[in-house]
C-alpha cells in the first residue's frame, strides 16, 4: 500500500467549553487548539460569536408569552419575508442571508434565552483573525457558520455566513478544461463547502463549535470580501418568493388590473336565502339601462375575486334570481345584477 | 505544540485520465489509489460514472443544430420545469433532482459529446461499492456527486446524487443539547456535506474526479437507502416553482375564477384609430339593455387580461367612445362597450 498525495484535514476543537457574553474567543481557541498553526483555516459556530459578542436576547419560558417574544425578536431580524408555512417563517435577514427563523436558535443556549446571528459576522471574522495574528502570532483564515435549509433537498447544512483571510467564491470563468471547452459552471462556494466540510466534525450537540481545516490555501495577505459576495440578491434570484408567496403576488397582481375607476358594492346586513354561510355578501349593481357602469362592475367583481383568492379565501358569485333579496335595499334607480358570496365556494387550483 | 485530536482526511485521487464508455471504474480507481484502506468514503463525480456508463450523446459542433439537439436531451431528462430565465432552465430529473439543465454537461468530455447523469446514481454507487468489496476486498462507501446552483447564494457546491454504504441523512430529531433543549433543527444532509468536502481537492478542470475521505464513519453493513431520501418532492417543498412561474401561476388561477359561462369577443380586423400598436383588438359588447350580459362581458374581459399578463401581455382597456368604431360591424342589436387592446399599455406591478 503506497502513500496518498496530500490532500487536507479538518480537527475538531475539542474542550471550549460554554461561551459567555465577554468571553475573549482567541484565547479560548488557542487555549483549546495549542496546535494551531500559520495557515489554518478556523471555521467557527455562529452560535459561539454570538454568544461572545452578547447576541442575546431574554425570553419568557412560559407560552404563549415565549413565542409572542420570539415573533417580536424574528420581526426585528427580518428585511423581508420569503416564505411561510404553518410556524416555519423563511426570510432574508439584514445582512442579506436567507435563512429559516433568520438565524435565531434556542438551541445550545439557556432555555431563557435566543441566539441571535452576529451582527456583521464578516466583521466577527476579521476581528477574531487580527486578534489571532496580534496577540497569538497566528496567521489563520476565519470562517463563521450557520446551519441552513435548501429547497428541493432534505436536510440541513453548514454555510458560510462570515469569512476573513479567505475567498468565498472561487472564479472558473475562462477556465478552459483538456478537451479545450470553457467551463460552464462559473464560481463554487468554496468557503460554503468548506463550512460543510468542518460540519462533519462538529456534530451539533454544541461540544465542539469550532474545526480546523489544514492543508488548503488562504489568502497571502488582507482579510478580503468575507462571505458577502455569496448573497445573491433577490433581482439576481428566480427563488426569490415561496411559490405560495408567488402565486399571491400573480393573483394580487390580477386583481390590480384595471383601466376603469373602482367600484364599491353595498354590503347586504344579514344572511339572504340561499346565500348562508358566507362570511360577507355583497349586492352587486348597476343603475338600471347602464350597460357601461354594468359592465365595469363585473370587472371590479372579478378584480375583488382575485384580491381575496391571494388572501386564500373563496368567493361565490350568486346571480340576482338565485337569491332572495326581498327586504334588501337595493340603490335608488338601481338593478341588482348578483350577489358576491366571500367565503363560500372553493378556490380555483390549477 | 501539541498534537490536534483524530479528524478526518480529505485526498485526492490523481492520474484517473479520461475515462471511456465500458471502462472498470473500481479497477481505475484501485490503481490510481492502491493506498485506499477499508472505511475510506469514496467520493466520485458523476461525470465519470456516467462516461463509463456510456450515458452520453453526440450532438452537432455547429450551430443552431447544437442547441437544438441539447434542447432535445434536456426535455428527455426533464420531469418538470421548475424555472426559466433566458437560456437558463432549472429542471427537476427523472431521478427528482432539480438541478440546472438536468446536469447536462458539455465541459470535460469532446465538444461532440453531451455527458448526462448516471441513469441510477444510487444503484451505480452500490455497483462500485460491490466492485471493490468483491474483486477487491475493500469494504469503503461510495458518493455519487454533481455540482449544483442553490436559490439565494451565490456560487455552487457539490451535492451527493448518489450514495451506498453511508447514510444520506444524520438524524437528530429528539437529541438534546446541554442545556436539555431538544434540538430544533432535525436532520444534517451529510452526504452533501461530504461532496462539498471533496470538491475542495477535486477542482472543476477534471484530473481529479474522485477523493477519499478518510476518519469519518460509514454503515457497518449494508448499502443503505443511498441519497434518495435527499429529494424533497414538489409538495413539501416551499420553493417548487420559480417566483417568476409562481407569479404567473397565479394571474393564471385569476383568469380561472368563474361562475359564469364564457363569453368570446369578435376581433376588429383592423387597427382603428386610438388603438394603433396593438397585436390584437377585441371588440366587447353586450346585447342592448342586457345588464346582466354587459356584466359579464366586464369579467371576461378580466379573466382575459389575467390570462396575458400570465404570458407576460400587457393590455389595455379602451372606452368605446375613445376609440374610432366607424366601419365596425357591431353584431345586430349589440352595443359596443368597448376594445380590448392585446399587447399595449403595461403590466401592473406590484
Amino acid at each position: 500500500m503506497s502513500v496518498p498525495p496530500a490532500g487536507f484535514e479538518v480537527l475538531p476543537v475539542d474542550g471550549i467549553g460554554e461561551v459567555r457574553p465577554g468571553d475573549d474567543l482567541a484565547a479560548l481557541i488557542t487555549t483549546a487548539a495549542p496546535w494551531l498553526v500559520d495557515g489554518d483555516i478556523l471555521v467557527v459556530t455562529s452560535k459561539i460569536v454570538s454568544k461572545a459578542e452578547g447576541q442575546l436576547v431574554d425570553v419568557p419560558l412560559e407560552e404563549p408569552a415565549r413565542e409572542a417574544a420570539r415573533e417580536a425578536v424574528l420581526r426585528a431580524e427580518t428585511s423581508r419575508v420569503v416564505a411561510r408555512r404553518g410556524a416555519t417563517q423563511i426570510v432574508q435577514t439584514h445582512h442579506g442571508f436567507v435563512l429559516a427563523s433568520a438565524g435565531i436558535d434556542a438551541s445550545n443556549v439557556e432555555p431563557t434565552r435566543l441566539v441571535l446571528l452576529p451582527k456583521d459576522p464578516d466583521a466577527s471574522a476579521r476581528w477574531l483573525r487580527d486578534e489571532l495574528r496580534e496577540r497569538f502570532g497566528l496567521h489563520v483564515a476565519v470562517i463563521v457558520t450557520d446551519t441552513m435549509g435548501r429547497p428541493w433537498r432534505m436536510g440541513l447544512t453548514d454555510v458560510a455566513i462570515g469569512a476573513a483571510g479567505i475567498d468565498a467564491l472561487t472564479d472558473y470563468r475562462g477556465v478552459l478544461d483538456v478537451h479545450g471547452n470553457e467551463l460552464q459552471l462559473t464560481q463554487m462556494a468554496v468557503v460554503d463547502e468548506l463550512a460543510a466540510a468542518a460540519d462533519l466534525v462538529k456534530g451539533k450537540t454544541g461540544q465542539v463549535p469550532v474545526a480546523v481545516v489544514r492543508g488548503l490555501p488562504i489568502r497571502p495577505d488582507g482579510h478580503g470580501q468575507g462571505a458577502a459576495p455569496l448573497i445573491r440578491g433577490a433581482d439576481a434570484d428566480l427563488f426569490s418568493l415561496g411559490t405560495a408567496e408567488a402565486v399571491a403576488k400573480g393573483l394580487r397582481t390580477a386583481a390590480a388590473i384595471r383601466d376603469t375607476p373602482p367600484l364599491t358594492f353595498p354590503e347586504l346586513p344579514a344572511p339572504v336565502a340561499a346565500a348562508e354561510r358566507a362570511e360577507r355578501l355583497l349586492l352587486v349593481w348597476a343603475p338600471a339601462g347602464d350597460l357601461r357602469r354594468a359592465m365595469e362592475a363585473g370587472m371590479e367583481v372579478q378584480r375583488i375575486r382575485a384580491g381575496l383568492a391571494a388572501d386564500g379565501v373563496a368567493s361565490e358569485w350568486l346571480e340576482a334570481d338565485q337569491v332572495d333579496l326581498s327586504g334588501v335595499d337595493i340603490p335608488e334607480g338601481g338593478m341588482p345584477l348578483g350577489v358576491l358570496a366571500v367565503g363560500r365556494g372553493s378556490l380555483p387550483s390549477l
